[in-house]
């Protein structure tokens, strides 16, 4: 049996999927290796590295540590290492991965205060603002960088300004932003970033990261909700060691290792720069062709497009795949078959931004709609040519 | 950076930890096939390929569920599924493996009757027989199959002979012995078994396993423990349609499905007739070499072997590493630099015990250990011989 979905090698596949996202051969070389114990002095500097190279990622000077987990992983994590039983907090919903901030927070008994967001927008950080001067009990917000679901990327920046000088933790999803979009842990003063390795980190799932620094430490002291191979001060404790609590999933730490290199190499802020280009030259291409984007502040890790009537997003998506190796993702629950979400994010260039766009045309026009072929991918070279 | 502890490709790695075990080359190279979503038809029809396969390691008709962690998330998933807040259980400690169990039942608020076995002994099925009769409110009891810290092995089906009949749940951790020991879940009649990648099945860490028969499913319907990154009731339905509640592992899912063919096809019975072969060959040679084992009832699993006085067990292990590329695992917690463990688990044969205890004769006389060198090989190759 094989990964492969097509039966001739030159229906090659492309994957454009917001996670997992295409690994660089190195790094696949790398897992290929012979497996080696993880409490060996390699295995240790191989982790120190890591975690190390993590920071310049996160644009932190704090720890972060990792789990052998995906990014749920990390995120239930933040929830049951911070908060005790009948805390309060906010929680900003605007599609499914914030709404699985409330789904977590609930489970542990934590009591949470929304903000509604209409799918495809971004929260007003003043609503955040009165949110947290009508509720002076709340302990923690919790955010989303990108909300992957939507496309939508949320002011994180401006959040933390209204957090940073107050006691209530800023805790944020960055699963699927991490490396795509700018989030300036330190300088932004944000106290809690979450994210893991299948999307900007170029690296197989498997490996989940949380970030924490010094008052959100003190946060985990006077938590009283249980965990155990969740708890984030052994496995930090452990990461200083460049050791574990429990067996990590060692191959990928391999891969990661390669993955990170290439991003220290470029730099962050060019990695940033790199898929705001991307994102760029996608919208432009999607507005040529004539269909209306979904989210209003869209995030650089993916562009979500809404479908017009008539044209059912998860056939569009099945045929894309089955037929010409096209991995586009559809929408998911009240969204499903109403947007296509097409990724530019981890190891990505330029070429296959045209060849997600050349292939979208087409596909629309086999299906019936109108569609100039080559416009769209004129109008993303457009923006490369700048 | 590499993996490779040796500066010269000529040192070659042996791997005899009980965990991470070698991996099969096949299953190396469907980990380096370029990834894939995991909602496409192909993982769907992957993840139901695995967890019939894993039916047949497991011996059992049951479901099996997947879970992206270590072992120990799907030990922690076992307790917070199963029970209630102020359950009272018994909990089988006679290392740090059983002790894990008492202390994830601890963070839970769930109250432990502990029988406390010494370290390297196995637990008289009478004692658990008592304490169900001594406590008649008992709702589980949590046990090892394979001891890894010891190496010693439980009698499992004795065990489930008194729990069966009665309204107890037998939680078994089969975390190392899955693949190497027999457990057959369904004729012995045990209600969870948790395990994980890395060991008998031949696959790199990153993914835990967990089997329930229908009273344990009816005890998750009962439990009042927060869980939702492990909640087993939402990855045993998303598993029922090939599916997942969040991104797993998918390049270890690919390399996973590699090894369960190779042990499908092999025949379970058969691949613990392997391993009790390797185990009584490695045993038979450490006696003739003249040193104790440590496990009274060892298992099929792994062999630790109790080091002479003057021999220090890290200082041996290390140098097995360093000079020989050979590693062995060291003693853990109390018995660290007491025991060494040779593990002949998973995608290992006759040849690579051979070497373990080749390696094992040199290295001794090399810290002037009295050992006559080929007599332990010798005596391996006896058992192999008939």
């Amino acid at each position: 049996m094989q990964w492969a979905p097509s039966k001739s090698i030159m229906k090659k596949n492309y994957l454009f999927t917001p996670g997992p996202t295409p690994i660089p051969p190195d790094a696949y070389l790398a897992m290929a290796q012979p497996i080696d114990y993880h409490r060996s002095e390699e295995s240790v500097a191989l982790i120190k590295d890591i975690l190390e190279k993590l920071k310049h990622v996160f644009q932190t000077e704090n720890d972060v540590l990792f789990l052998t987990s995906s990014g749920t992983g990390a995120m239930e994590g933040a929830v049951a290492n911070l908060l005790c039983r009948g805390d309060k907090v906010l929680v900003i919903r605007s599609g499914k991965f914030g709404e699985r901030w409330a789904e977590i927070c609930t489970v542990y008994g934590v009591n949470i205060i929304p903000i509604d967001v209409p799918y495809g927008d971004s929260v007003a950080p003043e609503a955040v603002e009165e949110k947290l001067t009508a509720h002076p009990d709340l302990t923690a917000v919790f955010a989303t960088l990108c909300e992957t679901s939507t496309g939508a990327l949320h002011d994180i920046e401006a959040i933390a300004g209204i957090t940073r000088d107050s006691p209530v933790l800023l805790v944020v999803d960055a699963v699927s932003a991490l490396g795509a979009d700018d989030l300036q842990m330190n300088s932004w003063g944000v106290d809690v970033v979450v994210s893991c390795s299948q999307k900007g980190l170029m690296t197989p799932p498997g490996l989940a990261f949380a970030a924490l620094n010094s008052r959100a430490w003190d946060a985990t002291e006077r938590s009283d909700l249980p965990k155990y191979y969740l708890d984030f001060r052994k496995a930090h404790q452990r990461g200083l060691e460049g050791s574990v609590p429990y067996t990590p999933a060692v191959t990928l730490l391999a891969g990661l290792q390669i993955a990170l290199s290439h991003i220290c190499a470029e730099g962050i802020r060019n990695t940033f720069s790199r898929h705001a280009r991307m994102a760029s030259a996608t919208r432009n291409a999607i507005k040529t062709i004539g269909l209306p984007l979904f989210a209003t502040s869209p995030a650089n890790t993916l562009t979500s497009i809404r479908l017009p009537e008539g044209i059912d997003g998860k056939t569009f998506v099945k045929m894309m795949r089955d037929k010409h190796g096209i991995t586009y993702a559809g929408g998911q629950g009240e969204l499903s078959g109403k947007i296509v979400r097409i990724a530019h994010l981890g190891w990505m260039n330029e070429n296959d931004v045209i060849v997600a766009i050349s292939a979208f045309e087409r596909g629309l026009a086999e299906i019936g709609y109108d569609v100039q072929l080559g416009a769209g991918v004129a109008a993303a070279q457009e923006v490369f040519a700048k």
